[in-house]
């Protein structure tokens, strides 16, 4: 049996904080790692601009419902899914990741989570665990699965190294030199055609 | 963050080799663990059966295709994966249940796969492993998932004590009475309150 790995941001959907700064004109809220490299410093630091802004988790919700999943992403999935089971695995939270999923028909994903009190306030934030991405991959083969996966950041790299087979789908130019064991693709035809012959479909 | 393991037939669609049997007049299909208690033994059976029938894979999916999910079963599981994430553990193959999938909005499903030749004749079936519920609940609760599991029969009762939380849905009475630390519902809306309470949603 086999199943396909998928990161979620910059290769199904847009990266979702820049587009919540993009639509609520927060500028701030596109700090990524490259500016505040420590993700814990970064994070909270997004969690203080969404209270400085009274920004509610609904509101946050409501910002990303009106961003769409990359072009053919969603028939890409579908694809996906009539060939071999499918996991997301993302480092957003699934509050953020909801309105998207639903773009994508609800496939299965596993990610970290937010706590938000009764005010929609959000708080703070739950990693599920370090590495997640890597653990997940492994636990699963673990259940005698054939797997590939793909991503486009260093936060893949674990995950597209314990699958079966890894493809980098648009990287930065940089995190693809570093890594020339994995193959690139910037289509979704391509990607899939990879996936075709890893997985002997 | 949550996630929910439920069995396949007798839970969310009826028992698909009975309806195969019903739909094709070929009675002898019907038989079960309970008429022929090895599991290779009636497998072996069920193949030799279906190919002195003539009745090649695609014959059987058309079949499968005319089964339709219970009632509710499609509303709740959408319920389901609007509030956790969700997998199907179950002991069918993978080109039985994807007619049942399509219907079903195509959830993750792991369970096990037939070989089939090129004149659609199916050959022989490939278990991904013994014990399979148990080790998928295993290995996805040691990457810090909160479960829950429902199932209906005794393959599902290795998953149920595995999850952090075991329900039964319409069990024979025999196994309920067997395992009476598993709560027995029999519709929908008072298992979904059980899992309510169970993963706290």
């Amino acid at each position: 049996m086999n199943i396909v790995f998928s990161d979620l941001e910059g290769v199904l959907v847009p990266e979702i904080w820049i587009g919540v700064a993009e639509k609520t004109g927060i500028e701030d809220l596109k700090l990524t790692t490259r500016d505040i490299p420590d993700y814990n410093v970064l994070m909270k630091k997004r969690l203080e601009i969404c209270n400085e802004n009274n920004l509610k988790i609904g509101d946050i919700q409501k910002v990303i419902e009106t961003i769409d999943p990359f072009e053919g992403a969603i028939e890409f999935v579908d694809w996906i899914r009539e060939n071999a089971q499918f996991i997301i695995l993302s480092d957003t939270f699934s509050e953020f990741a909801a309105p998207l999923m639903k773009k994508l028909k609800m496939p299965t994903i596993f990610c970290h989570t937010l706590k938000v009190d009764s005010s929609g306030k959000i708080t703070d934030y739950v990693l599920r665990q370090d590495d997640q991405k890597r653990k997940a991959v492994m636990a699963i083969k673990g259940l005698n699965f054939k797997s590939a996966a793909f991503g486009d950041s260093y936060n893949d790299i674990s995950m597209l190294k314990e699958a079966d087979a890894g493809f980098f789908y648009c990287p930065p130019a940089n995190i693809a030199d570093e890594y020339p064991e994995f193959p690139v693709t910037s289509n979704y035809s391509d990607l899939k055609n990879y996936l075709i012959k890893a997985l002997d479909i």
